[in-house]
């Protein structure tokens, strides 16, 4: 009987077909936040009254300047899985009704763990990684096609082709994927790094369906390999669909004249900043494709935390990166994180805060001693440090003096305190925005080594950039197109297949193998995670540090010259004095570390002291 | 009958002459902590039985491992001012006798006031800003004797030289001098500098006796104007007469061999520095010819802290600038800035902590919310910003992009918020261990003007360096003595007496005439003093500044390029708005702020709004 009233309802809604959009599509049962504000979106839907079926309470009914817009926010206090009727009605007589889901979650979905030091971050471009389904390389709904011979353009790549080296992704030793935005992104052009999103809810077709991505992160679970997605809370595509008639004009922020952000964040907290420099950091666009999201609208915010919950659960997600993080309303974002960590306590989350200055960056990290000064907290778990970045693209190029070379790690470190969580610093040398260390290093594989050496045992989450790890190169003064190059055998047809041993020339073997030993090393080695840190002021541009704790210790050796340099030890007595040996991770040959340690030219020693 | 008895007893300890120093010479009755060390120092001392004539009574006596030494520690309290006499004994009997003064204080002496961001200080070199007294150019017991023909020599300027140029500082618009030592320097060579000092309860001879020091106080008094004394924490010269006979061997800090400091002072807030660097840059010497002083030895910091205490007292002093702050034991020299201050409530103290990062230079000052994470509190009011100096000897050669010319000093205040107190930053071009303005710009005087308009109307509390108010250059790489040479005028017989209108060339009273007018202009107005400041991002090299209170508002424009630039207003609108025109301090042009305002090439202008 029930099941026929249901089935004569569903056609009802069909029939008047008032209904364009419901956002969230459906939702879960049992979360820590029992409101759920739903946006429906039809013509002229809200003149009517809305009312729901039993067991669901309507808290409250939001209309906007734009009637085809309502906002219907219910409690979903206690209530199990299971699916609702709003039914919409004019005059007291039903118009049309609509059918809407709470599903169930996974087992234990709010404790999830998530990434942390313990993990090694891959971040690939799904549009230049593989081609896995060419079905998919266009779409007829979507405006730009494939078009390899482009730079710029689309390359076919998608979420199958990832699934299909995730056999190589975890044999190199990375634990963690970062893809760059899969979600729809509609622009004529550049849409291949969508950033420009244009639907939120739904997987771009030509990487796949949102089920595939679901599937994604499945596979990627049965690896334990974790899944992170990047979320754009600063902005959307011009091209999204809500852009052609929003449902307030505040949605966005708008200026007479095209008005670019300044990239000048450093007004938030600078107290002598001017009203209308501070205007136009915050609201001013990330660029003309990128209409600029005003977070401080709560249906804006609220939508974005929906959202990103709504994809936590749905593809079961580990975590996120955040772009542009504080391009975002300040007070807002922070509202916005602490709504998905209240619902996921363990869910890191890291935001790309591109600050060159260490209190800078601490002022954004959860608890930060420098937000508090002025009683901010971004509620950030993770933010990224650009400052080693920088020294990673420079120092293996420098003579070391007072201010260059080696001690650009060491100065960086030496401000640790200033963060209030420096294991949840993400660590990289390169991205989707930096020149490739390939072409910073010209391919010297020496600078590559010691710089992964780096990455693999300081502080910090690493992270990778694809295909840097065969050698691949790339100059951003080029353009962007040429550090976000196909990654070698991801195209039916290509020349070589670098995502095998048999495929790889020497030459990219050695980088590979090289990558591989020391991040499959670093997979088990509690100590590198989460050990404390002694590090000796480097003289002569060699840099030694030890990483530490109650089991093991490492002691690590840079020589950053192009002659060879013996180290005397008795300098380092505090660190050694239990430890007679040390065994070089890559090479593994013994080095007696009771005499002096003679290092090669431009080159770095790992050793596990015994 | 009581004089008779003193007499006797005075003739007695003659007699012995036992006692070959006793430091402090003399004290102070009613002081906060009535708590006062007597070192009494000669042969064999500390064999004797110390008692002191009633009234006062022994709290402690302490002997070390020099039996030449003997501290004696006294309770003062309540005790008026005072003779009284320590009697020394061996075996129940009467060796000699000492007498000792407490002395009365100033009124007011307590709460004495001190410099702020309403003064202007000027910092001189005394052996090289005028030689007032010829007669004691060198002296007997001092080893380096007068030779002016030698760059680093001793070019007989003196405390004379100063009081006889009082009016010249006072016309120029300073209204506190800060003199680099005084105290005996007596190394064989570069003894100018006085930063190698060998006994610190003693003005060198070459530049006067103490009498004549606290005259130099009293004269400056009378004029309103106020003496900061440099005082030297860190070490003394290695010619101190301590030195020859240490009380305790860790007195200073010593090594089998000759060990420099590492200068790496961010060992003191890193969590992975290593024991050994921090031994040895806290430490390590700062130069052969000073030991490094071990102020944990309590000994020591009282020694240290009762001798600043001391000068206070007796030339009545208005403030201290303290030499490499932060090369000595952090805790235990904010212990000795603590006890200063608790007896000067209102004294101003400004370290030396010569470091290029705002929130490890926030660290050292009073009450910061950086050295708050480490529970460090360094209680020092004032340091010196350096990073402004390093832009202020950089920007008006730069051309101006993202990180280079105007916007660095832009960057600069944008972390303002780090400080707890900037208003209390002491903000300078050049020092004594600088270039000179005028040798990084090359007698450009449209740039020098710039520079001391940032000086003039920032935050903080401007310091001047002797001589370049009239074009004086130098360049640090010749060597210290080129940036420290004498000022013309300042002995008899020099071609150009540049501390008169008519002695200077009619270049020297461009430098002069700009300096004395925008100083003496910045001498009443408390906005610029303590207002608040909106400063806008600068755009093509120009930069543009406002600071306003309730009372006045003042714009300042510069342009760093060399063409004309016009300004539109309208950006300024929320600084602008009560106002229509802004008079020139300069100038005394009057100009219309409704429309653009035209800046000429490489120029400032500072508007009062009206």
């Amino acid at each position: 009987m029930k099941k026929i009233i249901l089935l004569l309802i569903i056609t009802t809604t069909t029939m008047f077909a008032q209904i364009e959009k419901i956002e969230p599509p459906f939702w879960y049962a049992g979360m820590q936040n029992p409101e759920l504000q739903i946006m429906f979106y039809g013509k002229n839907i809200a003149k009517y009254q809305v009312s729901v079926s039993n067991s669901i309470t309507i808290l409250n009914v939001k209309r906007t300047e734009n009637s085809n817009y309502i906002f219907i926010t219910i409690n979903t206090k206690n209530v199990t899985a299971t699916e609702f009727i709003f039914t919409f009605k004019e005059k007291n007589k039903v118009v049309f009704t609509q059918l809407y889901s709470l599903k169930k979650r996974r087992e234990n979905s709010a404790q999830r763990l998530s990434f942390d030091a313990s993990d090694t971050m891959y971040l690939l471009m799904p549009d230049r990684f593989s081609n896995g389904n060419p079905n998919n390389d266009s779409d007829a709904l979507m405006t730009e096609k494939y078009n390899r011979e482009l730079p710029g353009g689309r390359h076919g790549g998608d979420i199958q082709g990832i699934i299909n080296h995730l056999d190589y992704i975890q044999d190199l030793g990375a634990t963690t994927i970062w893809s760059t935005p899969l979600c729809e992104d509609n622009e004529a052009a550049y849409s291949y790094h969508t950033y420009a999103q244009t639907d939120v809810y739904k997987i771009d077709p030509r990487y796949g369906t949102n089920d595939d991505y679901a599937r994604l992160a499945s596979e990627m679970h049965k690896r334990k390999l974790k899944l992170v997605m990047d979320y754009v809370t600063n902005h959307w595509g011009k091209e999204h669909w809500m852009m052609k008639d929003l449902p307030t004009p505040d949605w966005i922020h708008q200026f007479e004249n095209y008005t670019q952000t300044n990239h000048k964040r450093t007004v938030i907290h600078d107290t002598h900043a001017s009203k209308s420099d501070t205007k136009i950091c915050m609201e001013g666009w990330f660029a003309p494709t990128m209409p600029d999201l005003n977070q401080n609208n709560p249906l804006v915010l609220n939508y974005l935390t929906q959202n990103a919950i709504w994809w936590i659960e749905f593809a079961n997600l580990d975590g996120f990166r955040v772009d542009t993080y504080n391009y975002a309303e300040p007070k807002a974002i922070a509202k916005w994180t602490k709504a998905i960590t209240d619902e996921y306590p363990n869910f890191n989350i890291v935001g790309e805060i591109s600050m060159r200055n260490q209190a800078q960056l601490s002022y954004w990290q959860k608890d930060s001693p420098i937000g508090k000064i002025q009683n901010f907290n971004s509620n950030l778990p993770s933010i990224m440090d650009f400052i080693l970045s920088d020294a990673l693209l420079t120092i293996f190029n420098e003579d070391g003096n007072w201010e260059t070379g080696m001690i650009r790690i060491y100065d960086n470190l030496a401000n640790d305190f200033l963060y209030p969580n420096v294991n949840n610093l993400l660590i990289f040398a390169e991205n989707h925005d930096t020149h490739r260390v390939n072409h910073v290093y010209l391919n010297d594989i020496q600078k590559y080594k010691m710089t992964m050496a780096v990455l693999a045992t300081v502080r910090g989450i690493p992270q990778l950039y694809y295909g840097s790890e065969i050698g691949m190169t790339g100059n951003k003064d080029s353009g962007d197109a040429y550090i976000r190059q196909d990654f070698p055998g991801g195209w039916e047809g290509d020349t070589i297949n670098a995502y095998t041993k048999k495929g790889r020339t020497d030459g990219q073997n050695e980088y590979f193998d090289f990558t591989r030993k020391l991040f499959n090393w670093r997979k088990t080695k509690s100590v590198v995670h989460f050990g404390k840190m002694t590090h000796y002021i480097p003289e002569n541009n060699t840099y030694i540090y030890f990483r530490y704790d109650s089991n093991d210790s490492v002691m690590v050796l840079f020589n950053n010259n192009s002659e060879t340099k013996s180290i005397a030890t008795d300098r380092f007595e505090e660190n050694l004095k239990n430890y007679t040996i040390g065994k070089d991770v890559i090479s593994e040959k013994i080095i007696d570390i009771t005499k002096d340690i003679i290092l090669e030219p431009k080159s770095v020693l790992i050793l596990e002291l015994k």
